[in-house]
């Protein structure tokens, strides 16, 4: 799995402030790999509220099983994360391992097992040995620093090239308040996550419910909105962490989903889940160049979402932008299948803002040598205007590479 | 494209029979490709019935647009295939385009435009010139030939690597009749076909409504069962013919689809569809490897399609399976993906006959020596049993490699 860092990869890492009393450690637990990090464990203070989503797999993982039955409680002390294993189809060892690290993660900071929350990712259907690593918790959380979210970042990578980071300071009423996020994945990418991770904490203090909220909304339009190859993963879990600090400093307690004063806090989380999840998509297997897909003027937003699917998802739309290639026949083929409402005759499609097809037919001052030229860009942003009606969405995706094959066609052994 | 010939081609080609009164003839028109046979022409007698199935995309072709408005009269004189160009996405000058082959046609053999069949295949949103052709339709309609069934199969391949041809002779009552079919399609395939033609002829006295009864019945286990690479094409056109020719010796006239008569014939259709489809998969751009999929034990047969479907279309299986590795967690993963009835706890997962996994957890009696050897076998079978019901689907696939990518990452250029 030596694979060269994407060359869509950020250009610099950000620095990540603290974030009051989260503290952070990692450790090399040789669960899977040698010579890297691969566990992860951060705490926070008493009363910190929590929100999270989680994959819509029908066979989701242990840990995911573990955190869903936990978040109705609405308060967390401690996650603990590790690479290499997903503890995925692993059944009723998958049970006893996630009960074996929480009951030593809940001791490890002295809270109840129902404010802990798991999450594993890495190889499918092997047993996880929690017994390897629940032993190092106590230390861990005990040793845990409040700078350690460059280290958080890269603990939790499995076929990513690089780490992904996000962090914003927004105002929540008069004051600041900060938030941080760091994720993972890399393939097994699409809507409804993938064997992504994310994990936000802020010093906001926000009740649950709110927090829930805020966070269902806006992994529509990120981590949902993402896919790598359609493929959906057993574990994606996503876990947003308000510990109320910045009450301290005056920060205003939200408790409705529909004060104005989080306006600015909901488009700043709105802002860092995209982030994070185009980090995933540019470091999507083997990807060269990220994909925009645009689809507007389609019946509904709901059907626009589909074909932007549609689009996204087709191996033979992303080889030919692997290639170069403004194939935008294979785009209509792609909206064709969707099955959605459309019309041939009104159909329009872009590559960037050039037309090159329009009311049913190749748009007669396209240029192939622009189109060309355009293609060879690091991002390419491809439009289908249906021309029926208000509906739009947009998804990001990557090309289809040979690497793409060579990565998964080797990947267990 | 000088792509080498699948490893996975049949090993020999059938002897093609004559159906009587159905004569063909092929010519290199220059439509797109060079030194090779790009038209086609099959005549056929007065009063020959037709039945036909097409693409489900919202974006058909010219050409399964006019197919599709002469179906309902019922009966065929003339069947012109082009490849090199689909004419899809090619707006008005895509239809004056059929209506120029259609009149040509009609003059050709004598009959209304009505009684004309089109199909086009190959690169989407180029007008294809008519002219270029349409003079040659009389000469061709004239100099037939009885035995051009080997040359037909030839004509109509685009990316194929080899023919797909298959032939039977089968009862219908006291009296044999013949059928004869060929395919062609190599990638841009999934359910409801891909540039995925297939044209089968019978010399079997079967009136159209039936004949449309069985063709709509059969596709759903053949060419509706098969993907390569989930894309779906404008341009899938199957179209099934019977001259009638055998009433003369004696065969009788089928006029109900319940006619206990058809028995035979029906099988024998069922088996040539399935046998033509599957040889497309078996030459999937760049399949080294075809995979059946097997799903039973779901809620239902539509449900089990479906998780078929969600295993079959999965980069992370196809690549696994291109790897040689049972990458048994990617079938979960891609059987939860599907969003259907599934228990993980009643999950069982095969690789041929080898069971790697039940109950939510690895099968502890799994040799991965034992499966490693099967994954080196030309034809993979992945059976999930879900455990929870009754309902079963098998699809057919091929697997994932880079030479898929290499060849439509460079298709157009």
């Amino acid at each position: 799995m030596s694979t060269a860092i994407s060359p869509l990869a950020p250009k610099s890492v950000p620095a990540m402030p603290p974030i009051a009393g989260v503290t952070i450690a990692t450790a090399q637990a040789g669960i899977k790999y040698r010579g890297r990090t691969d566990l992860m464990v951060m705490t926070f203070p008493e009363g910190t509220q929590v929100a999270g989503t989680f994959t819509r797999s029908r066979c989701p993982s242990a840990p995911v099983d573990f955190c869903r039955a936990n978040l109705p409680h609405g308060t967390a002390r401690i996650l603990v994360v590790n690479s290499g294993n997903a503890n995925a189809f692993t059944g009723r060892k998958g049970r006893e391992s996630t009960e074996t690290t929480a009951f030593a993660a809940a001791a490890a900071v002295g809270c109840s097992p129902s404010e802990v929350f798991l999450a594993s990712t890495g190889v499918i259907g092997e047993p996880l040995a929690a017994d390897k690593f629940s032993g190092l918790l106590t230390g861990m959380a005990e040793e845990g620093v409040t700078d350690g979210w460059l280290e958080a970042g890269k603990a939790i990578m499995t076929t990513d090239t690089y780490p992904k980071y996000a962090t914003a300071s927004v105002a929540l009423g008069d004051h600041f308040v900060t938030l941080n996020g760091i994720a993972k994945g890399a393939g097994m990418i699409a809507p409804d996550m993938a064997t992504m991770l994310s994990f936000v904490a802020t010093d906001a203090p926000i009740d649950a419910p709110v927090l829930q909220a805020l966070l269902s909304e806006s992994v529509g339009g990120s981590f949902n909105s993402v896919t790598v190859d359609s493929d959906t993963s057993t574990s994606d879990t996503l876990l947003l962490f308000a510990t109320g600090a910045a009450a301290e400093s005056g920060a205003p307690r939200i408790s409705a989903a529909d004060d104005p004063r989080l306006d600015s806090f909901r488009d700043a989380l709105d802002a860092m889940l995209k982030d994070l999840a185009r980090q995933i998509v540019r470091d999507g297997e083997g990807a060269r160049k990220e994909i925009e897909v645009r689809v507007k003027g389609a019946q509904s937003d709901a059907s626009a979402r589909r074909i932007a699917l549609s689009i996204a998802n087709s191996p033979l739309v992303k080889t030919a932008v692997a290639g170069e290639d403004a194939n935008w026949g294979r785009v209509v083929m792609a909206v064709g299948k969707a099955g959605e409402p459309a019309d041939r005759d009104k159909l329009a499609i872009y590559f960037g803002d050039i037309r090159v097809a329009h009311q049913g037919e190749r748009d007669p001052a396209y240029s192939e040598d622009d189109t060309s030229r355009y293609m060879k860009n690091d991002t390419v942003a491809i439009t289908a205007d249906l021309g029926i009606g208000e509906g739009r969405a947009t998804i990001w995706t990557c090309d289809l590479t040979k690497e793409y094959v060579a990565i998964n066609g080797d990947y267990r052994s």
